[in-house]
């Protein structure tokens, strides 16, 4: 599994439009092949700023798959107006399970 | 949930044993007060860089009750000599559960 680790950043006073827009754009994403989970988070350091993860089975299933379907351009388009700064997006790899102890 | 968020960079050469201290680390981490779980992950664009990311109950928790603990130390010990920067560690809030679709 590949996980998508985007930082995105929102305009202020926004953020809970961002947020319901998420909830409505984590269905598309939900569509799409090799599509696992995803989670949004919020920087407690610099408030403007989201993490938004997304595993996916490979990383092809992300950048060309999911990419370059008319799926992105519905996603973008939901939460794209909330941006005040492209996302910067990477993707890791899990070394590790979730450890609990 | 607070999630504690570190970019490790890794001496090239040393990423196999970095990972068996983490291995040793984590139960160290799993000790502390507040801890729910830890995971790590390794960028695919910069392959020196590891994302270890720690689940804690509460920012205080990390940010007082290890880091001012003995704990901190050991942990350090185990992982600190693979670094070739300083870790950049901020710290994230869930918005959403994870959603699996």
């Amino acid at each position: 599994m590949i996980v998508e680790h985007a930082e995105l950043t929102v305009e202020a006073g926004r953020e809970e439009a961002f947020e319901e827009a998420y909830g409505k754009g984590r269905l598309v994403l939900a569509e799409a092949d090799g599509f696992r989970w995803t989670e949004l988070l919020r920087c407690e350091e610099r408030p403007d700023t989201y993490l938004l993860l997304v595993g996916w089975d490979t990383l092809a299933h992300h950048t060309v798959g999911f990419r370059e379907s008319e799926r992105f351009a519905r996603w973008r388009a939901l939460v794209g107006p909330f941006f005040t700064a492209p996302p910067v997006v990477e993707h890791y790899g899990e070394r590790t399970a979730r450890f609990t102890g």
